[in-house]
C-alpha cells in the first residue's frame, strides 16, 4: 500500500469506511510529511499539529462506534490562508492581519468541519491573494515541488504545492483571476474554480467580489468532487450564493462521456501557448476523442478583451474594499507592491468600471453563444509552465509578455464570466513541469465538467504523478 | 353607469366579459376623452387613434366567438414613452430619438399585446426619464390634473395624468429613485414599482440599471394586480429577471390584512413631510389598524445616505449608458440638463461608485432586519404634494431643500434595496392636492403589498375621486 499522505481522498474514504485505517494514522502520515518537506516547498504556515491529532482522535472515536458522518470524515484538509479558521490565525498574507485570530469559521472551513474532516493548518498565499503567483508572499514564497526553482503559481500557491509534494490529500483555494486553476496547473494537481454562486465565500477575504470564487483542490476531479459535494449551496451569510439545489457530483462522475461535445477554441487560448503546451493537450483532446467526445472548433469573438476588463475590475474592487485601511492610516502596512495596485485604483473613473462591467455583460454571451453547438469547452489552462521564481517576462506566441499576463490569459475569461471551470493534470515539458487543461462548462453544470475531468482521468494517469522531493 | 373612460381595468373587465360593452366602444370613449382633455395636461404624446380602432374591433370579434384571451382582452393601455413599441415612435422624451421606430416591443409591450389589450398610444415623459419631474420633456411638462399650476410628479408623469383624468385605465411606467410612484402620487393614482427582477425591463430605455423597474400604473391596487400578472415573470431577454413563479395576485385581494404588522418608521420618513401629508399618512394607518392590522413602531438605521448613494448609482450608471452618444459626436442633442449630469458622471470615481453599492448592501440589510417583526412597512410616499412648476425649493420640516431632493426621499431608500413599494391615494391637502400612501414589502412580496393596498381601498374611496378638468 501506498504511504497514507500519498492517498487519495477517494480511497482513503474507502479506508476509513471500512476501518483499515485510522484517522490518527491519516493524520499522523500526512503531519509527518509536513515536517519532512515544508521546509523544501514552503506551503504550510500556519501548522496545529496537536490539533488536527485531537480532530482526528475524535473522528475515530465516532466512526468506531458508527457515527461516520459521511465520506470526508477523518480526512485531512488545510485551507488556503484567506479563509476565516475560528481561533487559528488568519493572516490573508498581510502584516495588517499578521495575528488575526476570527472568531468564526468560513462557512466552507464551518461545512468541511462539519462533514468530519480534520483541519491539519493554514497554507501559503500573497498579500490577500492580490496577483498571479506567491513571490511576495508574508510567509516567502512557495516554491514548486516539480522544480524548486519555479514558483507553484498563485495566489492558492500553497495549495497546490502542498497536495503535490502529497502533504495532505484535500485543500481549498480561492480564484479572483485564475487563483485555483494556475497553481494547480503549476503543480500537476487537479482545482475546480466553480460557477459564481455555487459555493460561499462568506468568511474568505475579497479580492474582488464580483471575480471571487472559493473551491477545492485535490489530486484528482474525483476527490474534487466529494469536497464540493460538502461545500456547494445556498449560504444565508452570502447573498451571492445561488438558491439551487446541489446535485450528486461523484456520483455523476460514470466515466462516459460518448457524445459530449467538445469546444476548441480555434484563436486566443491557443495564440501565444508554449509549444509543448499545445502539444499536450492537443494529445489529451485525442484522449477525449477516443473516450467518445466530438471536438468541435470554435471561435469566442471579443474575448481578447479580457485581461483589460479584469483589470479594470480588480484594481477597483480591491481598492473600494481596502480603502478602510488607508483611511485608518495603516496603508504603510501593506506590503510595497499591494499598496501600489491599491493607490492606483483610486484613480480609475466609475465609467470605466461600467463599462467593463458591460463588457463582461457582453463576454457572457459570446460564451453562452457557444453552448448552442457545444457542450463543454477544453483549452490549455496556462499557456506556459512554472517559470523560475524572479523571472519577469515570456515569450510565447512570438510575443514577450510580462509572466503574470501570461498567467491569467486563459484562466480569467471564467471568472468574468463565472463559469465553473476545472483544471486537470495533461502532461509534463520536456524540463519535466507540469501542463494543465482547462474544461469549462455552463453555468452550474460542475457536474458536467467533472466527469469529464474524471473520465479523462480514469484513461491517463497524469495526476498520479508525484514529484521526487 | 359611469362613462367607460371613468370604469376602471375590473369593472371594464367585467363588462366586456359578459359581453355589456364592447372594446370598442371603450377605446372611442378613451380616444374621445384624450381628445377634450389631452391638451389641458399635455399627457399623451403620440396617439393611434385609427389602429386602436383597429386593435379593439380585432378584440371585438375574438370575444364574439368565444376567444376572450383573458381578463385584459379589449382593455386600452398607453405606455410611457419609454418603452420600445413596434412600429410606434419611441422618443424617451428626447432629440436623440425623435423619429425612432423600434423594430420590436418592450417584454411588457409585447405581454399586454398578447393579453389583449389596445395600445391607445404613447406617455409623455422628461430626457430619458432623467429626474422626478417633467418640467423639461422634449413635448413640453406634463400639467396635473388636479391643479394645472403644478407639475404631475416624473419620469412617468404622463401615465400619472392620463389615468388621474380619466383619459384610460391602464398605464406603465419606469421607476429608477422613484418615477412611477411620484406622478402616481401627485396625480391620485395607484402605481406599483415591483421588486428588481419581478419585471423584465428589455425595450425599456436605461436611465441607471442597477436601480430601474418597471411597473403597472393604474387607478386601483386590483387594476395594478391584474396589470402585474400579465407582465410578471421571467424573461430570456433581460437576465436581471428572476427565475421564480407568479403567484395569482388578484386572487390574493382577499381584502383581510387582520394580524398583518405594518412598520411605522419612527424617523426620516416623517422629518421632512409636510404637516398634512403626515396628518392624512397617519390617518390611513388607523384605518389599516382599524381593519385589523398592527401598527409596529420601528427603524431604519443608516438610511438617511440613501440620496447620495442613489445619485452616486445613477450619475454614473446613465453616463456609461450614454457614453456611445458622445463618442458618435452627438453630446449637444441632449438638453442642457441631462447633458450637464451626464457629463457630471464622467468625474465619479470608481471607488466611490463602489462604495455606493456596499452601501446599498448595508441597507438591504437594515430593511431585511424589519422583517422579524412587520410583514410590511408604510410611510408618505412623497413628504410633499404636487408643486407650481419652476418652483426651485420646498420649506418641511424647516429644511428648505430643492423639490426634486424632497420628492426622491421616501422613495429611492427601495430602489436601492430592489423591494416592492406600492403607493395608493389616502386623501388631499387643504389646496385639494392628492396626497399617497406608501407600503414597501419583502422581496417578491407584491401579493401582500398589493391586498394591504386593495384593502386600503375597500374602506375608503381616495382612489376614485377624480379632478375637475
Amino acid at each position: 500500500m501506498q504511504p497514507l499522505h500519498e492517498q487519495s481522498v477517494a480511497e482513503l474514504s474507502r479506508l476509513i469506511g471500512r476501518r483499515a485505517v485510522s484517522p490518527v494514522e491519516v493524520a499522523k502520515s500526512c503531519l509527518d510529511r509536513i515536517e519532512s518537506c515544508n521546509a523544501k516547498v514552503n506551503a504550510v504556515v500556519t501548522l496545529q499539529a496537536e490539533q488536527a491529532l485531537v480532530e482526528a482522535r475524535a473522528a475515530e472515536a465516532e466512526i468506531a462506534r458508527g457515527d461516520r458522518r459521511g465520506d470526508l470524515h477523518g480526512i485531512p484538509v488545510a485551507h488556503k490562508d484567506l479563509y476565516w479558521t475560528r481561533q487559528l490565525r488568519t493572516t490573508a498574507g498581510s502584516q495588517l492581519r499578521a495575528e488575526f485570530l476570527p472568531d468564526e469559521d468560513a462557512t466552507t472551513v464551518a461545512r468541511l468541519r462539519a462533514a468530519g474532516m480534520v483541519l491539519l493548518g493554514k497554507l501559503n498565499t500573497q498579500e490577500f491573494a492580490y496577483g498571479p503567483t506567491n513571490e511576495h508572499s508574508l510567509f516567502g514564497p512557495v516554491l514548486n515541488p516539480w522544480d524548486l526553482r519555479c514558483y507553484a503559481g498563485g495566489s492558492s500557491g500553497g495549495s497546490g504545492a502542498a497536495l503535490a509534494s502529497r502533504m495532505l490529500p484535500a485543500a481549498t483555494g480561492s480564484d479572483t483571476g485564475g487563483s485555483i486553476r494556475i497553481p494547480a496547473s503549476c503543480c500537476g494537481i487537479t482545482g475546480l474554480k466553480p460557477t459564481y454562486g455555487r459555493t460561499s465565500r462568506y468568511g474568505i477575504f475579497p479580492l474582488a467580489w464580483s471575480m471571487d470564487h472559493g473551491g477545492p483542490m485535490a489530486r484528482s476531479a474525483l476527490d474534487v468532487a466529494m469536497l464540493l459535494q460538502a461545500i456547494a449551496g445556498p449560504d444565508a451569510k452570502d447573498p451571492t450564493t445561488a438558491d439551487r439545489e446541489v446535485p450528486d457530483y461523484p456520483a455523476a462522475l460514470t466515466g462516459d462521456i460518448k457524445g459530449e461535445r467538445v469546444g476548441v477554441p480555434r484563436r486566443y487560448f491557443y495564440d501565444r501557448s508554449a509549444p509543448q503546451v499545445e502539444e499536450r493537450v492537443r494529445q489529451a483532446l485525442q484522449v477525449l476523442e477516443e473516450l467518445g467526445a466530438k471536438l468541435v472548433e470554435i471561435d469566442i469573438p471579443d474575448i481578447e478583451h479580457s485581461a483589460a476588463a479584469a483589470a479594470v475590475l480588480y484594481y477597483v474592487e480591491a481598492t473600494a474594499y481596502h480603502d478602510d485601511e488607508f483611511l485608518a492610516g495603516r496603508g504603510h502596512m501593506f506590503t510595497d507592491r499591494v499598496r501600489r495596485f491599491l493607490e492606483f485604483g483610486n484613480f480609475i473613473l466609475a465609467r470605466d468600471y461600467l463599462q467593463a462591467q458591460r463588457y463582461r455583460a457582453l463576454l457572457g454571451r459570446r460564451v453562452a453563444d457557444q453552448w448552442r453547438q457545444v457542450d463543454l469547452i477544453v483549452t490549455p489552462t496556462l499557456p506556459i509552465t512554472a517559470m523560475p521564481l524572479g523571472q519577469a517576462t515570456v515569450t510565447a506566441g512570438n510575443v514577450e509578455e510580462p509572466v503574470y499576463l501570461a498567467l491569467l490569459r486563459n484562466t480569467e475569461p471564467f471568472n468574468l464570466t463565472g463559469l465553473p471551470a476545472l483544471t486537470v493534470p495533461c502532461g509534463f515539458s520536456s524540463e519535466g513541469m507540469p501542463i494543465g487543461m482547462q474544461i469549462i462548462g455552463p453555468a452550474f453544470a460542475e457536474a458536467k465538467v467533472l466527469r469529464m475531468g474524471d473520465a479523462y482521468q480514469r484513461a491517463t494517469n497524469w495526476h498520479e504523478r508525484s514529484p521526487r522531493l
